[in-house]
């Protein structure tokens, strides 16, 4: 069977590299992408299967981008993750953690591990583009002293080692990644488990129209687990709305709230219906 | 009596100096910051009497962190105001249009003029970390067929010359600015004109909790402009709600909505009441 290959922004090594092997699993072949866009179009000209996109993270939000790009690409969703980021302190080759004197890593990823800095006063943070990137610079210009802060897959890509496990400040951090392809799930047979579903729509700007929007779940019980909105471009102050659903999108409720938003809304778009992740 | 200071973030001519003399008048003093939250304990920590931010773009979308700042200082937003965004072509001294081969900016006003980059293929793109900031360096070190992209207000205040006006593709291009002081504006005596409201409340994680949220305000007649989420530090795709809601805070119905609001939901904060922005 032809192994399936999935596009991812960053560098090999990356947390959207870890969140493939979780969605697809050990044997996926992935395509490191510079842009996020280039994931999509990757997708969307088939020179990949399916792209893998973090959509939220629990400590920073949306990845607002990624929100416009689901809009304009409408690639479906077909599974969603959920992925503890953990920051570990990585070294080229075997090194005791009392020679480490400099940590290269991604800004965002060095200000996630301010305790650890405080306590290690010795040690000096430097920015770089990338985590995983950090790793394969080490790996590439060996300099002594220096160690880079990203995920174990990084370690395990580019054979460097791990000093320390988990130097995150808040390990309640998670990014919840999408998994997309060409063609949307088929409607399983009978279903089991709990399903998800991610639609967008625009409202006219008139008083109560989002309190009407949320009364067509509200009323049929349908629970939202999110809510986002991205600004309508030609109109300014008015707003597309992504709301998250926990409910299979051809459930007879289902259909009859779309149906029903549908009656006032000036445009409504499912974007995908998939399990929903631990 | 003493001219008003206002924090602002970016080099000076800056769209928020712009902003800051429409929300203040043409003689506050301004003190640029570099980072957006110095400019909040600029005001917390009386360095300054006011601070002018941005927190949403008609293109972009909201500025996030300044969002997760509002709550944090909990500095009444006592203004706002909506300044649309002309990118003018800028050079040091007076330059023939033919002349010009290199056009500095930030990566996201150059993306803002790509007809213009179209139209005309002999100029080339350069990147700069600042709008204001490229007309600075320009100035600082003159180089020939070089010119910036940047607001009018920079051209001005570093003496250079505006080539061409207006070069965005898109014209509903605006950045709504909020100006906050330490202290919430005294409750007017007659309340003329449009006031808007500024809150931020979280709810339990229940079906139907937004729902019921956004009925305190639907039940009253009480038209929202805006909602936006941010994640729940600690706890895991739990989100605070802001909203805008064009009523002024000390009026009996928008009392009642806060007043029942606060009945169900875990905490709820006035960011500010304003006269609403042109």
């Amino acid at each position: 069977m032809k192994k399936m290959t999935a596009a991812f922004q960053g560098e090999r090594g990356a947390f959207s590299e870890e969140a493939a092997r979780k969605l697809i699993g050990p044997d996926v072949t992935v395509v490191p992408c510079q842009r996020f866009e280039e994931i999509f179009q990757a997708v969307a000209s088939k020179k990949v299967d399916a792209a893998v996109v973090p959509i939220e993270n629990t400590l920073h939000g949306s990845i607002h981008e990624n929100y416009d790009h689901l809009l304009r690409f409408q690639l479906p969703i077909v599974a969603e993750t959920n992925l503890r980021i953990v920051h570990n302190l990585i070294t080229p080759k075997k090194t005791k953690f009392k020679e480490i004197r400099r940590v290269y890593s991604h800004p965002v990823a060095l200000n996630q591990c301010l305790k650890f800095f405080a306590e290690n006063p010795q040690i000096e943070k430097v920015q770089f583009y990338d985590t995983a990137g950090s790793v394969k610079h080490l790996v590439e210009n060996p300099e002594p002293g220096a160690a880079a802060i990203a995920s174990s897959v990084a370690a395990e890509f580019y054979g460097a080692h791990i000093v320390k496990r988990s130097i995150e400040d808040d390990r309640e951090n998670f990014t919840r990644f999408f998994l997309l392809q060409r063609k949307a799930l088929p409607s399983p047979a009978a279903r089991k488990g709990d399903w998800k579903t991610t639609i967008v729509f625009n409202l006219k700007n008139v008083p109560g129209a989002l309190f009407r929007a949320m009364s067509v779940f509200a009323l049929r019980d349908i629970s939202l687990s999110k809510i986002e909105s991205r600004p309508l471009r030609g109109k300014p102050w008015e707003y597309h709305f992504y709301v998250d659903f926990l409910q299979h999108v051809e459930d007879e409720n289902a259909q009859k709230a779309l149906g029903h938003l549908g009656e006032f809304a000036q445009s409504v778009h499912v974007l995908g219906c998939y399990p929903r992740g631990a």
